[in-house]
């Protein structure tokens, strides 16, 4: 069945059923920044259209090639901000793994809970490297999908008890009692986001991405000593607030200026001090002190997923999951 | 079975049994380029990784939103010129066709099919604005597959009867008489190649692609007011004999531009006359004297992939062929 001339195919529940524990996601992610770290992934720059009508709709192609981990291939990735209000999810598109010595497709999988969980392993490597050891206080502002991966990542890597969940809807924070619990974690909902900002150990902004701020957390916020990983980009976060920080680390220097110089991200932002490949692989030190406040603004690289797509491949043949159709 | 949560998958064999016709495939590219030609396609550059041993292997994304054809997607195609040594093919690919108005995937489709019958498609409209109309014998150099979409593409807008074909493997050629035959042609194939050069009205080269070119073909060969269609670049070519054309066009200027001046391909050729918009709009003439050389050297672009993708979805949901499977 698994011949190099047929292909696998796993939709979005399936991908979720093979399901690589968070753990093992990490580790994998983890993985890939050691390779872009040291210079041995392809990575070229993601290029996009902008279909229909929206102004913010995208659909982005990720290309990456990580030899040491035998993986090749894209995620088409696409956001269209329209689609929560006709019922439809926000972000949809497939990852293709080809077979890195011929080329030939091996499986064509949903890609939206890769990037969910990917997305939350990379904030938990930043924080593995910037955050105190011993964290146990977590913030979360704004409570969808990556609200709960972030979580379940962070508590992956650290002794969490405590979770302040901060959302501007009610109804996206339900969820979040229930699922802290089956982590172990007790869940506060409050109604001031400076309460899961100020006395946490580390702080998740996960709101929707805006070109201009809206610039919530004020500075003094902050603790000294917290780590805070910026998934929605700056945009939680007024410039007095970022001027208080001590380390501002992104997972890549390159598209990081890309965005902040031709997309207008990032604006007063403070200088890169390292990338997220420079940390994992020793070249610069994370947390130096304890008092630091640091930061990690992640953008989200091929390299993330490809580095997870091998191993949801392989587990998925292993346990007989998805359909198998012929190239 | 067609909701936006369902995907159509086509194999390389339902690809073909849908087979639209080399004339629809025409009129579909041709409308493709005249949105290209006037500034209404959005084609980002093509990014590729490059896995594996062979330094010559690839796999690229290439991706296009051409609003009025209501299609976007992107073509991930990879050639492995080691494949063919191990019984597989060079070229693989699978081509992702999304809904314009949500990003949503409807289909994901084998490219191959696709990519042979676009690329004969855009030499003949290059032709029917380049060749003389009356144009009756043609010469194929390389009888691969280029040959034969080449041949049924340029049957499909010329009163063609005769075939001078030429090829460096016997193999190759074996196919074409019956191939030629079933259009109508009567094939002759030659072992000097000159033959398939002097004394033709439209000659088609589609050997491999060489940054070094073997130049087999000298000045002097090709006939006043004949017509060649440069599938391979320039491979073909002396710069002697191509110092010969009259005008030299291609389908993109700036890609164009990126092999010439960033791969090396291209090096002293002609100064390119006129893209393949701007033939199709009319914003410059094509052939304006009988006796003119006139020369193609088309890249293949996204939007020839993009401009035939939603005819293939189509007509495979109307004839329900291919594999609906859940996203």
């Amino acid at each position: 069945m698994s011949s190099s001339q047929e292909l696998l195919y796993l939709n979005r529940e399936q991908v979720a059923a093979v399901g690589p524990t968070m753990a093992e996601i990490i580790a994998a992610v983890e993985k890939g920044f050691v390779e872009l770290g040291s210079g041995r992934v392809e990575m070229p720059p993601k290029p996009g259209i902008h279909p229909g009508e929206g102004e913010n709709n995208f659909i982005h192609a990720m290309p990456a090639y990580i030899p040491a981990m035998r993986s090749a291939g894209v995620k088409w990735v696409s956001g269209f901000p329209g689609n929560q209000a006709k019922g439809l999810p926000y972000i949809t598109g497939l990852l293709i793994l080809n077979d890195p010595d011929t080329g030939i497709p091996l499986a064509v999988m949903d890609c939206t809970w890769i990037t969910a969980m990917r997305t939350g392993a990379a904030s938990a490597i930043s924080a593995r490297h910037l955050a105190r050891p011993e964290s146990s206080k977590i913030g979360l502002l704004a409570c969808g999908v990556q609200g709960h991966t972030n979580l379940e990542a962070m508590k992956a890597l650290f002794p969490l008890k405590k979770v302040m969940a901060y959302d501007t809807s009610a109804e996206q924070s339900r969820k979040l009692p229930a699922f802290g619990a089956s982590l172990g974690l007790d869940v506060e909902i409050v109604d001031d986001p400076r309460r899961a900002v100020t006395g946490c150990d580390i702080v998740v902004t996960s709101g929707p991405i805006l070109k201009k701020p809206h610039a919530t957390i004020q500075a003094g916020w902050l603790d000294e000593g917290a780590f805070a990983s910026l998934v929605d980009f700056d945009s939680y976060w007024s410039r007095d607030a970022l001027r208080q920080a001590d380390k501002w680390t992104t997972d890549h220097l390159g598209q990081y200026c890309f965005y902040r110089d031709r997309l207008g991200y990032f604006q007063q932002c403070p200088e890169v001090y390292a990338e997220l490949g420079e940390l994992v692989t020793g070249k610069k030190p994370g947390r130096q002190k304890p008092g630091e406040r640091t930061f990690a603004a992640n953008l989200g690289l091929a390299v993330d997923d490809m580095a997870v797509a091998p191993l949801v491949f392989g587990r998925a043949v292993e346990e007989k999951i998805g359909t198998w159709v012929t190239l």
